[in-house]
């Protein structure tokens, strides 16, 4: 069994529930109220920024020609997707280019900003995979569920099934596994905890956008 | 007006909200929850940790012979709270060494991390004071209104008052404001927004505390 | 007077030694000894890979989106040129895949990745610009000396003159301004001394590999 | 075997050729010129500067808190050095307070600074590992070595031997071994290659010394 096989077995519980979330249902069926979808994007372009950071910072601490390659060109698809969200959706719903973070976007960014900066490297490519691979099956799922040409998300949701970002997740995961199967048990179990504490924070990031999360103070 | 002075008055707002919290209330009169104060130890202790890296990192980041050892200092304080907590109030309420934190506690630990190792140092520098400011002022303020002898928490209490924690806060207070001195007004403003985001994030600590918040996943 | 033009003026001292440097004369005519040119390429490839990582270092530290994709995309550009070095000259001169650094190349690289992680970002960009701007120049210089069809590092001269290069260049010495600007007086010395040392280990690099350096132990 | 042991049999040659440099033999008999004296002094200052402020960075990078504590420990202990280099022979000697780094100086220090910041942590901690035990080696060398009452430099040779360090140096060894125990084969390997690195650079530091080494450019 490969470190990723046993990873997505032990995030499984989690996975499921996300699927079963209330966001991406209505994301499908095109009944997810508008302010919600935009909540949503403000906060996703605010955590593509900081995911490309975190993607910089994994390509600076490689040895490996191919793998710093890999990771800078990881962030520069990440940034490419910040762009794109801020040209084409910010304006069409007027939203203002500065986006203030909420609570649990800020903790998933400054999770994998920290373990990038922190944490040995192999560590850190566990703690962003997540959000190539879970992202990644939410979006298969989500544009496999959805219905009829009326749904007002459908440009949204055919951007998930893009080829390009299927080739990045498919190479993340290789990486990971590689890099996995040079480590020791201690090593591969803090992945697997990395990997398990990014799924959660995804989670937490597509509930925060549906209860439109704000902070307490 | 001197930045920390401005920094200051900024807070105000919540620093105020800060001490009306049912938790330091209740801690001043003893009629906090047992419980609600062993949560709290455990992710103190989390946090110290944490806050012990982040002022390495601090120190790390330093050019001045002066400033590296200030927060290498810093850095020692903290750990040797950290590791105080566990050896009395640890052993004491029989807690498990081992402490996973809670949402909040992370926010707040991930926050402080990541600007330390990304930001520009003054910017870091802002952004741990409130755990050195905030925390003496409310340390203060729960001091001078706790009642009778018979309170549980008299000797966390009373610890808050320590001199040597008095002359680490006022060393800290005046390095940040050295730093302001030379830094442009950009970056002073920076500066305050980190101070405000980590002020923020102390609220939370204390609110996440009372309400013995738990993960949602 | 910009930022970088006085940047080049306080380091046109050390450009000129540069120009004169007897590697950059026999490269242009063509009457270097092989065994230097070789061992330049090699060292060259090991800087290029460091040069790729600080560059991605950077693009972690930056805060604004295009910030973070122009310094993704330079750290691509330098592994996308060492590997051409790899799979070209390498492969020519029957050269080990793995380098090991000499003295001076050491120098330089742990210099530039040691200002990416501790110092401010400011500083950071300019202690990467000459690897961008002299060696442009140089190359510039070289191209425009060179005799003859017979050079045997023709190949190599012609790429010194790509478009595409060019462009990389205006756009980092772009950014430095951007930033210089905003910076005030005493960070803007700090940027100035890193554009300097890092113009004399750019001299340093070349000396060494005209010299063929040896560690000494 | 353990990993110190094995490490110290690797770098024996290096060992054995820094005992017979002239610059400790000239000490301990007291014939050092005083001017490669005072330049060591001066580029050691600079060091232990950049010593202390790795040791920071390692520091940050543990999650044990003991370890977290040591590091900080350990970089308090570096800039105390450094202070009292200033206090006293800085002093003396009439030297700038202000130290200008030469190419070996800068070469030790970055390589230190960029493995803290960049390699897995148990790497870092080998690279630091020669300052702490080969310098204690050689001090020991020295002391047992040095002649006569009439020896200039007696008060110098007589710090090397203190308590102190000795007790600082068996603390990193033993914690540099538990590091490399849990750590797989490939991790040790890299693990000796920067204690190997770091040694050859210690050498290169006093030979600087007597040379008194200047930059070229």
């Amino acid at each position: 069994m490969t470190w990723s096989e046993k990873a997505w077995e032990r995030v499984s519980p989690i996975y499921a529930k996300i699927l079963e979330m209330p966001f991406n249902a209505e994301l499908s069926n095109g009944t997810l109220p508008k302010e919600k979808f935009i909540f949503y994007l403000a906060q996703d372009a605010y955590y593509l920024l900081a995911f490309g950071r975190t993607l910089s910072t994994i390509s600076s601490r490689m040895q490996d020609a191919d793998l710093v390659l890999a990771f800078a060109g990881f962030s520069t698809g990440a940034i490419f997707a910040e762009r794109s969200l801020h040209e084409s959706y910010f304006v069409e719903f007027g939203l203002d280019s500065e986006v203030h973070p909420r609570p649990s976007t800020l903790l998933y960014t400054n999770y994998i900003l920290s373990e990038a900066a922190y944490a040995n490297v192999e560590v850190a490519v566990a703690a962003v995979l997540p959000c190539f691979w879970i992202y990644k099956a939410v979006g298969d799922s989500i544009f496999s569920r959805q219905e009829g040409d009326q749904n007002p998300y459908k440009r949204w949701i055919d951007m998930y099934a893009g080829v390009e970002f299927a080739i990045a997740v498919e190479k993340a995961i290789t990486i990971t596994d590689q890099l996995a199967a040079l480590a020791n048990a201690e090593t591969q179990e803090k992945m697997w905890l990395a990997f398990e504490m990014a799924t959660r924070l995804e989670w937490m990031f597509w509930n925060s956008a549906y209860e439109e999360e704000k902070w307490k103070i």
